[in-house]
Order: structure tokens, then sequence, then C-alpha cells
């Protein structure tokens, strides 16, 4: 189904896990095996040549693979067959050696971890390019007054750039779990029919090492077949950042209903109308966000479930990673592109972000009220009869400061104007420019180090 | 990604759900409601013709299209665009009345309903092969006597028929929920912008009557724009199948153990090899099961979350369906056709079956013998001592019959040949042969009433 | 974990499926079926006696039976044990006589059937009380104008009755759907160590019909020990009325936000107020539904994993859900009460949905002006000059009418009071009003049905 | 629900969520946070002793707690209501200060801090125990011969040490990783109600800092109310590393089968029989490790969803936590403790390991045929012809030698004792040892780091 992927899939890492790009991967790992054992003397080093002309996409039937992937049970061993054939054209002699001493899921897996360190450059930029413009944006919006809203109501003002903040702050833990994530993933598959990569003798360690050389990969402590934890890491993370991302757009499309309208998507042409309503601007970005967010649940519980492999290669939880994986990775990268311009191209209201601070009639600031009477009548007492004034002012529409400016038991320990002080949210944001700052120079200095280290 | 269809996709519900089938069904809502429209008086009978020879998939630029519903946030615009601008380029004024009163939701949900439809009758009849099939197996072994496994541990003998029979029966009640949920959930969508038909005015009931007549769709009593529960009946009807097809083929395989080798896959030419152990015959079919099964509840968690959209049209949980029920249905199909095949085609070893009921050295038996005893000593003193000695007989590895017909607390109450006979597998079925043919009678019952309503 | 029980699981079905109910429901099997089996002449009637007295929860030592399970891995074992000490302290010969012929899977099944029943029952009285406080609120509101909002944005006015109407609608599937449930469900659990009633004979039917008979369940066609569909309906109805429910609470928590303000929680003493901010009313009902159909979709996930059950008893799929099956039937009874609670009790502000769609300035009618124009110039035409005018009226910020009655393209074909009248969002409802009736109607007939049923 | 505890969550981190524990962690953060605020002179430092003293869980009645938190929502408002009272009996003035500028999420999500500091504590003991034991059973069984087994099947030899190396490396990883997100976890909440310390003006970031340094976590650089990221990676980790265990004790009830029977469970008296057949050994050890794994998806399905919580405190999101984490690291608390117990007192025969490798009559052994013969006619002839022959000796039960000795194409090549020798499954375990040696390598170095660091 192609239909929804201009919406939901729209980065690099759709191309990267195509079925071209699958198969060239895959590909890629039987050259790099035959230059491998050619090197450590396995294999004739003049059957080299003919095997690495012939690992190209270009030379494979990808319909007939699919379909004989359907009696293999994999798509290795209609591979190889194919490719064994393509030597063979050539050079009887190279194709005895083709794939030679390999198993199916050495190339599928080494294959799978060639694309994900491609996945894993284009994540990295993308993550960049969202912290740089969020980074931006909380400086931006620092002294940007609204309120907060913690069960859906209004609760407290704070700043927009705070807000940002704590998405920018959980965007940098992202980040630096890639970092450490991505050295423990990007590892050879290499373990022959049963993970004693029995077929090369004493030559396995050899090959083996050579092979990692030449992919540019980690050489693993032990074949990896059925144990996925690199995987099911690679999951989370991809996972993880979708929720992140996710609680930004949610709160996104929250700030931009009609009612709050304090923030709305980039105004594109074209973009985010109604076949029936002339007047609607739909918060289309977020939704290409929420969609697919929304699948990561499902996705990581799969992938929790596909752990369980039996024995030394598995049937139903390996295979289950082939579609889940991809699929997982590359609605991500469209959760990355869309936040991307979600984030660089917001625009933000502040005058109605002001305004609304002012819906409550002062209720959001009854907060500061309590507390400067707690000093006279203790925190409890103090609670119970602000309480009972905002309930009133609610039930009689009334603002609070003229319900407060009336009441005796208020005006004996605060006068008039300590009371409208009091009131006034934008003196009232606490520490959040203290926040703000924090986490800003922590994007300094991870991105510094990040940079540094490009 | 088009590697891993035929592999896990393989039935007509694929060709239901590609992208082709996905536009022609929305063209089909089209044309109907130009029809029922103009029936009603609503717009000009002239402007049926145009818009219905318009409404064909062969029209429409499924690239473009794609690329479009990135920005419009859904199918449905950019295909009402491409549309009109056919229907204009024949007839101008009968593209004035295309999609006319509906909105995006109405076309893009009846439109998957008649796919759905599509679907349903096929599935039905594969339903009904894989039943007949297998009803046929129940007959043909429900005499032959094998291990009956607990916690994975021989238990007592039972008949592969009943084995076979419990699957029965749960696939017939599938059958009959299938019965069920096809009249509550093949039901039109049609409500405009918001769910009220505004855009007709007084007209909305005639015309809706008249396109449900039109696509032979039953009329809701409102539009369910944001009610999805029909849409998860269905997810749920074709995950549950799959939950009941996939324990056949985990039990299947587990049978198919080099150990235990009891049963095994149709022999097909070419498929269950393996790329490097040349004596493999792997279980292609159902790990090709267990794949798709394995995705399900991943798949049904993402449908359930989805359930909560945001008043009249949501944000995010209603474009989740849009991959996730096709992923989740075509996946089915190829569950229901692997189970076909292989229940129909699988080869069973009786002999090996019987073989392995004396791996215990009788033990397996041994619960005949504690009731035979219990008559005379009570359960649990019965149930204790049979337990000793089946410990011993492990340890020492010796028959059970053995120490049984020398152990004097034993003897006293039992002679040698009630323990022989105590310790024949094939006199102890119990009821299995009630059981049996009780789902037989069933299945008779319930496929006669299903061939008739044919 | 108690602490949140109440919050939570506030319904008859805690009490269901408490620890004591739990064993009372295990142990009620038990008696039932030395009845049964005297009756059949398998057990001395003597023994029926001494069974039924020892049979009551009060008699067993829970904590020890707990641990006990621990080491037997699953409650029955310890329970026919500390059953049988008991019997046999008032009566050695009845003692030999417990349990007999049954397995643990009897036993633990057909008590969770029980318990189901009362569960069944509770929950149908539930459900019928939402239904009711709905139908009221619906017909109450069914001329109440308010937004209808897609995409989170304004689209056209609804009803609010109609928005009650579609919840309505749905729960009403949900009764159908658990009175087509119900008969499924209720099946006795018979079938001995591996299913075949083996240490019952020739007995074995007569028994399993006369235990059926005792506890008042139906009797399988065959014993369902690893054919667990039914327990996986019974998950999928509570989740998926939970779902519908969570819609319902979600909608109304938007409604509820300090900008939106239409409708509000019941007023209750005590209930939903913040710690720090005395203003605060939080929607504490909202949050209880929400949080417990949050556990939906993985408490489903895990019922579909666990339908794998291996051959004839399983060994992690069987035992997950000993934990997860109460987990979810209580959340979901803490749903359907915290539900009729809001819903019996909500408050709604009508004035404040009229006022709402007067936010923005006219857009919300566009569509009106869109068909009225588009009689004349066609709806692609019509769509696009609406829209434009509702882009600038959103840029300048003046309401739409104006725009209109300046714009020559609109006044050559619409008069000045032509606008004023499309621009009405009470005359703009469409069928709301013929949709209404139809669900009510339709709560009608099948109320009726269900309580002529009681 | 307490009768499945001792099953299911037999380890030290059941107390450490337990409802007391839970609210004394809270209480020890409210005495804290008293602490704190005296000095840096925000509260008087008279009143920090009398909430001191009132700040133990034996002075707060748990059942009106879990009462009063169905109407306020949340455990922490009616906790310091009962708190306030109770410092008020003893001193009025101190009562004034109780909680004093901090939010409800503030109290329970470092409440919840404080117990994960405990749950990481005990859990990296457990940790290193299994480690240890399983390090000590890989040393043991490194020249263990066994059959392979792939797609369930056998494939080629490997050692059984090879087979506990997989797993012993993927723990090593978990271990890796839980030292690593430990320093990420443990950090403070403390924002006050909306995330700005507005309650504390301009004292917020030194009362944090103190607060911090007084309950020895980090201190975050900006309140994480809704950014939740920390406990998604906690839950990450603890389903991670039991699906890792999980596949073990997967693979170890395969093993376990009456027909492997390679391995069984350590026997304990009492553990692992069957109420109806005595001679069951029952895997219960490795069932209640697969129920607590069957329960991860889904638990981490809820967590990954509630990670979507709505502007500075969520509507259900937050609240869905409550539960679920204490549940899934309770559960995996179980499966640590099961699973260490299994591993150390697993019973191994080695002897029924060597015999299941004959099964194939030399088929297991094929490959090395195919190599050896593929130097001489190329690695796709002598597969093909090899997997003739294979199937051969299956079809007419056979042994693989005997086809090999007789059939020309091959003694062309081989010799009658190159043939014996190419059969020998102990010569064929590759690089196994190597292996082995490289994991055991990688614990003593991480665990001799791990034990500097302790």
């Amino acid at each position: 189904m192609d239909l929804f992927t201009p919406l939901l899939r729209q980065s690099e890492l759709t191309a990267i896990f195509s079925d071209r790009q699958t198969v060239q991967s895959m590909l890629d790992f039987e050259a790099a095996l035959a230059r491998a054992e050619a090197k450590c003397g396995v294999i004739p080093v003049e059957a080299v040549a003919a095997i690495g002309r012939a690992c190209k996409v270009e030379n494979i039937a990808l319909a007939a693979l699919a379909q004989s992937a359907a009696d293999a049970g994999n798509l290795a061993i209609p591979l190889v067959k194919q490719l064994t054939a393509n030597v063979k054209a050539q050079d009887t002699q190279a194709a005895r050696y083709v794939h030679w001493g390999a198993t199916s899921q050495d190339v599928i897996d080494s294959g799978w971890v060639l694309q994900l360190r491609e996945a894993l450059n284009a994540t990295d930029k993308r993550l960049n390019a969202v912290l740089r413009s969020l980074a931006a944006q909380v400086e931006k919006h620092s002294a940007t007054v609204m309120p907060g809203r913690t069960w859906m109501q209004h609760a407290l003002p704070i700043t927009f750039g705070l807000k940002l903040a704590g998405t920018l702050d959980a965007l940098l833990r992202w980040q630096s779990r890639l970092h450490e994530m991505r050295e423990r993933v990007l590892v050879l598959q290499f373990g022959g029919a049963a993970g004693t990569l029995a077929s090369l003798n004493a030559d396995g360690p050899a090959v083996a090492a050579q092979l990692a050389r030449e992919l540019d990969l980690t050489l693993a402590d032990t074949p990896w077949h059925s144990q996925r934890d690199r995987l099911l890491d690679v999951g989370h993370w991809y996972a993880g950042v979708c929720a992140t991302l996710g609680k930004f757009a949610n709160d996104f499309s929250l700030l931009m209903q009609t009612e709050v309208a304090e923030v709305s998507e980039p105004v594109v042409a074209g973009r985010g109308g109604s076949s029936a309503m002339p007047h609607k601007r739909n918060p289309v970005g977020c939704a290409a966000i929420l969609t697919a967010v929304q699948r990561m649940p499902g996705l990581m519980a799969t992938l929790y479930a596909s752990q369980l492999q039996q024995h030394e290669r598995a049937l139903g939880g390996w295979q289950a990673e082939w579609e889940v994986l991809p699929d997982l990775l590359t609605l991500a990268g469209g959760v990355l592109v869309q936040s991307e311009q979600l984030i660089a191209g917001m625009q933000v209201d502040s005058q109605k972000m002001r305004k609304d601070l002012e819906i409550t009639h002062g209720l959001i600031m009854a907060e500061s009220v309590t507390l400067a009477l707690a000093a006279f009548i203790g925190k409890q007492e103090a609670h119970h009869l602000v309480e009972s004034l905002c309930h009133r002012a609610l039930d009689e529409k009334r603002p609070l400061q003229q319900l407060l400016e009336n009441d005796p038991r208020i005006t004996t320990h605060l006068h008039s104007d300590d009371i409208t002080t009091l009131l006034d949210p934008s003196r009232a944001t606490g520490s959040a420019t203290h926040f703000v700052r924090q986490v800003l120079a922590r994007y300094q200095e991870q991105c510094h180090v990040a940079s540094l280290s490009d």
C-alpha cells in the first residue's frame, strides 16, 4: 500500500528500507563476504571480482524473488540462487563460492544492520535539525506568558518557552541515548547455519573479523541469531522519540483548537483544507505525526513478543521483524520530518496566550494569593478560604480580584495593591526562565560535542 | 514493501485492499451518490452519466493522488479534485455536482465498507474451505491415538481427531460470529461535514436511503464518523480467527519437531529448504502463519486505542485505521490460505504417535492406575502412591508396569492383567470419540445452514 | 496494590473477582461435581454432604493457598489438598471422592465462568443504567445547538443531542453484542486431565451433563482447555465498551477545557480539587475513565497473544489470563460506574455552546453559503471563492458576513437576507433531529425487548 | 488480587512497591522538603521536627486514603490532608508548612523515584546473581555437544555452553544498559503546580537543589511532569531483560518436553506435580517466567501510549502509570528470581543431548558433507546432491552415511573415513568454543568493573 507513504513516511528512511535497498544491502554483504574469505584464503581470490560484479540489485528479478521467498520462507535462499546463477553465467568457478559458509540469517540480519546504519545517520541529522529549530523557538519564546494547563484546565501561568523547553530537554536525552545505542547495534551477524561457523572450520573467527572490517561493523562476541535485544533497543528508541514528538503534536493540536488558537501550523498553500468546509485549516501536520505515533505501542508490543525466538533460529518471531521494523522506522522518519517542519514554521499568537490568562477572571492566579495568605493563616486554611472564593467567582462569574478586595478575611492581611500584584500573571512565572536557561545550556554543550564528533 | 507479500498475504484480500481497489471503491461511492441524488431530485439527472463515466480508477493519477494526500490529510480531497477535473473536461455542468453534499469521511468510510463486503465474502468462502478440510481430517483421525500434552509434557492419551476437533469447534464459533457481525458492519457512511447532512437540507434522509439502496448497504441510525466499534469488531474477528489458527500452527510446529515428528507439512517441491543445510524441511507454512499471527496483538492494540476519536472527526485515531485495517486483513487472508493448505495436505505419522505413547514407559497411563486404586484407598492416597512410583520409574528409567507389579500396596488391589489393561493407551481415550462426534454433528448442522443461506 | 481500587475499580465486579470469591467459585464447582457424580452413581451418595459442607471459602487458608500455588503452578492443586484434608477431618470416606475425575483446569475455568456469569449480570444492569441516563440526556438536548468539531476545529453546527446519540447508538450495539455473547461463553469446562474425561470411563458425558445442570451452565461440544476464543470475546466486549465510553469521556474533557467550558462534571463536595490550586475543578471522573481505558489495548494485546496455548494445556498463555481478565473486567466495571455518574449528573452550559458558535465570526456557516452559491456557479468554484473569503476573514479578523455582503461575486447571486439566513446556526443542523429520533426509537425498541427478557 | 503474588512476583520488588512503601516514600519526600525549605529559610526551622515525626506510614489510615483518592483523583491530596492534620495535632504552627510550594505530582513522582532506586539496587544484585550462575553453567557446559535447532528442526551440532552464552551475552548488554539508565532516571521531580515553582518565588532553584541533596537524587534541568521518557526507559529495561529471560525459559521448556528431555527444572519436593496425573513434573518455574513475560508487550504498549501526556499535567496518561509500572516491575522481579533458581539448579542430561544428535541418522551433519563436496563440485551442486540424499534418507529411514558411501557421485571425491569424520558431531562445533571464551571474557571484565563500582 503506497497511498499513504507521502503523508506518513516522508523521509530518507523510506528509501533506505525500500525493497531495492533491502536487496542491495544483502548483496553488499555477499560481496564483502567473498572479499573477506579471499583475503583469509578460504576461497580463491579469482572468485571475488565476478561475485562483486554480480552483487547489484539491477541484476535481481525482484518479483520472482518475492514469489520464491514464499516457498523458501525467507529472502536469502532465492536471492543466493539468483546471485549464483548470475555469477555462473559469467564465471562457473566463482559461482561455487557465492554465500560460502554463511546462513540465510547472516545475510538478512547483516543487510539489515547496513540499512540501519544509513537510517541512524539520517535520523541523527534529522534530530539535530529538530533540536536546532526547537532551541531557537525556546529562546524566542522564553518570555511569552501563557496559561499552564493541568488536567486540561488552566493551572498557573507559564511561558511558552518553558513548555517548549520540556520537549527540548526530552529530545536531548533521546540524542544521548541514540549515541549510546549506536555502538551497540551496528554489529555484524555471522554465525553460519547454527551459530558455530562450523562450515568454515578453524577459519571462522578470522573470516568474521575480516568481514566486519570490510563492512565497517563491530564484531559481536557471539552470533545473535536469536538474541534480538539490540533490535529491540532500536525499536524502543524510535518509538520513544516518536512518543516525545507525539506529546508535542498533541499539545500543539490542543493549542490550535478554535477556542484556544494560541498557535497554528505553518501556512502552506493547498495544505489543511476541507473537502466540505472552505474555512477549515486542519492541523494536517499534527495529524500525520499523531497517526504515526498511534502505531508505535502496537508495533513495539509485537517486537517485545517477538524476542522469544526459539533455539538457534525462530519460527515466527524473527520473521515478524521483517515488516515491523521497517514499518516502525519509516513511520518514525515521517514523524521527524513533519515535526521539524511544524517546529520551524509554527505560528505563535502571543496576544491570544496573554488574553487566555484572563479567561478565569483571575482564578489562574489564585495560588499566589493562597501562598501570600498562608504566611499569615497557614497553608491549609488559606487554601480553603481562597478555594471557596474561587468557587463563588465561578458560580457568580465575577472577577476573583473583586471578591478578594471585598472580603475582610483577606483584606486584614493583604492590601488592594498587594492583590493586584499577586494577580499579575507576568510576575508569576517563578523559575521558568531559570529552567529554560538550564535546558538551553545543555543544548549548547551537547550539540557542541555532537558537532565536534561529526 | 512488497517483498513479503507472497509469503504473508497470499489471498484475494490483498487485491481487495490494493491501492487501485481502494480508489475504485471510493469512486463507486461517488458514482452512486450522483445516481441517488439525481433520483431524489437534488442534482440534475443529466449529471449522472458524466460523473459515472469518470468514476474509473484508470482515470486517476495514483502517485499524484498520494502526493496530494500529504497536504490534504486524506485521500478524498485530492480524489474529488481529480474526479471533478475529469468530469469537467467532458461536461462542465456535471462537474458542479461531483461529491455533492458529502464529506471526505463519507467517501473514505463507505468505500472501505464496499471493500470490506468483498473481503467478508472471500473470507467466508476461505473459512468454509478450512472447515471442510478440517472436518474431513477430524473424521479420518478420530481413532488415531497419540499423547495428550499439558504444560508441554505428556499427560494422557488422546486422539488426533479430538485435538483437531478442538480447532474445528472454535472455528465453527468464528463462523457464527462472522455471520452475526456481517449485518452489523455493512452500513453506509453518510453524514456530511459534521454528521448532520446539513448541506442537503431536508433531502438528507431520502438521499441517504437511496444511496444505501444503490450500494446495497444497510442504513445506519446515525452517521458513525467517530463511533468505530463496527470496525473494531471486524478487526477482532480477523485477529481472533487468526489466533485460533495460530494455536493450530504452533501445535503443528511442535508436533513437527525433529524429536516428535508426528506430523509434517505437505511436501511441495522447492518448499522449506535451507540455504545452508540440505537435510532441512522447514515448516514454512507454519512460520508464515505464526509470523502473521504475531502481528495481531499489536495491530489490535492500535485499533482499541484508535477508538477514542475526538468529537465529530478525529485527529490521528481515524487516520491510523487506514493502514492498520488493510494490514490486519491481508495478513489474516494469508493465514487462512496457508492454514487451508496445511490442513488439507498435512502428513500424519500415526505410527510415530503410537510409539511416542511409550516414551514414558507407561507413565502416561498413571492416572488410570490411580483412579482404579482410588476406589480402594481413596483418591489422594492413591495419587500419592502412584506418584512416588512414577518418580522411581523416572529416576531408575524402569517401566511403570514393572514397579506396579512388584509393589504389594498395588497388587493387594490390582491383578497383573488389570494393570496391563489399565496401561493400554488405546483403551484410555475416555470420551474422545463422543466429543468428536458432537463437534462433527455441529459442523454438519451449521454448514448445512450456511450452504442453504449461500 | 489496593490504593487505586476505589479510584479505578468502583463496581460490583471488584468483589466478584476478589480472592475470596475466586476461591468460593472453585469450591462451588467441587460441590456441584460431587452432587453430579453421586446422581450418576459414580461416587457414593454419602460423600456429597460432607464435601458440600467443606466447600466454603471460610475453611480455606488463603495465604497458605497462594504460597502453595507458587510450587504447584496453579490454585487448584493446593485448594483440592486443603479441601480434601478438611473433608477428611469430618468424613474419611467422603475425602476419597473430592475432585473425582476432574483436572485443575476444570475447576479453575468453571469457577471463572461462574464469576463471569455474576459479572455479566452486573454489567448488563450497569449498562442499562448508562443507556437510560444517556437516552434521557439525548432527548433533553436534542435541540441544543453547539459547534461540531472535526480535526479539533470548528466544522459546522450540530446538536448536543446528536453528539450524545452517537454514543447511545454505539452502546446499543454493545448491548446487542452482550446478549449474543452471553450464551456462547457461559459454558462448563469439564474434560479431565487431557480433555478426554478418561478417568470417568463411560460415565463422562452423563456426569458432564449433570454437572452442567447443577451449575446451570451450557454444555460445550468439547472441552476448551486450550481453545480460549470465548474468553477472548469477553475481553473484547469489555475493552470495546470501554473504548466507546472512553471516547465519550475524552470528548467530555475536551468540552470541559477552560476555554470551551460547555460542560462540566457533576459537582460533588470534595471532588476534583487540587493540592496547590484552589480554583481548580479537575475532571476526576473523566480521568478515572480515561486511565482505565488506557489500559485496554495492552490488556487485550496480552489476551490475543495468550490464545496460542500449546497442545492440551498451556505454559504461560493460560496462566496469563489469571490476572489479566480480572484486571480488565474490574477496570471496566469502574468505567461503567464512573460513566453512569458522569452522564446522569453532567452540567451542560447551552449558552456557552451557542456563544462558541460565534467564535469564528460566521466561518462555521461557510459551508451553507458555499452550497447556496454552488447552485449558481458550481461546487468547486463556490468552494474556492468562499474559502478565499474565509481566509481573509481569519487574517483580517472580520466577520464573514461583512465580507460576503461586500463581494459582488457573492451579491450577484445572494441577497443580504439570504446571507443572514444562511449564517444562522440554528437553521443549519440538517438531519440532526432525524438521526436523534432514529436512535431513540432503537433505544425504546431494544430496551423494551431487554426489559421483557429480564 | 494477591492469590498469584507468590507464583509471579517473588522478589524484593514486591515489598518495595507495596501500598505501605508507596506511601512511606511520599512521606519521605514531604519530610525532606521541610528540611530543605528550612535550610533555605523558606519555612521556619521549628516546623521541621514536627513534620518529620509525622512522616511515618504508621500514622496514615491507608483505606481512608485510598477512598479519598477516588474523589481527589490522586493519592497526594488526601495524604497531605492526613499529614497536615497529624502535624497540627502536635504543632499548629508547623502544620502550616506541610507540602509547602509543592504540587501533588512532585510528591508522587519523587516518591516513585525513591522506590525506583531501591528497585534498581535490588535488581542489580539479582541480575548479578543470574549472571554469576549462568557464567558458571556456560563454563561447565562449554564442551557439551547437542543439536542446534533452527525453525524448531535439528540444524547442526552446537554446544550447550554456546546456547547459554547467547543468553549471557545478552544479559551482559542489559547490565550495561542498566548502569547507563540509572543515572538518567534517578532525578528529583519538583516543579510546583505548573512546573514553574512559582509559589517559591526566587527561592525555587535553591530549594530544589537542597531537596535533591536531601534525597540524594539528581537535579533535573526542568521539571518533567509531562515528559515521561525516563520512566519509559525503566519500563523498557525491565520488559527487555524479561524478554531475554523469557527466550531462555521458552527454550528450556522446549528442551524439557517429554520427547526431548535434555534438561529439567531443579527438583524441589512438592513442586511441579499435577492434580490428576501423578507422573507429571511440570515446568512450573518456566511457566511462572513465561506468564510474567507474556504480560510485558501489553504493559509496554500502555506505557508508550501513556507518553502523550497533555500540557503540564495529564488526564489519563500519567494516572495509567500508577498501576502499570509497579505491575511491570514486580512481575520482572519474579522473573529474575525464578530465572536465578532455574539457571543455578537446572539438571542437564548431556547423554540425552548426545543421543538426540543421532535421531536424524546423520542428517544433522549434512552441511559438513556439502561443504567438503563443494570444494570439488561447487556449493550449489553439492547442496543439491546432498539434499536429494537427505530426502531419500528421510523417506527410506536409512542412515545418511550408508547412502553417501554407496553413491559414486560422492565417493569419487570423499573416502569412507572422510565421511565418518565429517559425520562426527563432536568435531563439528566450529567456533563454538571461541565464541564462548569471548563471552566469558566479557563477563569477567564487566563484572570486575561492576564489583569495583559497588
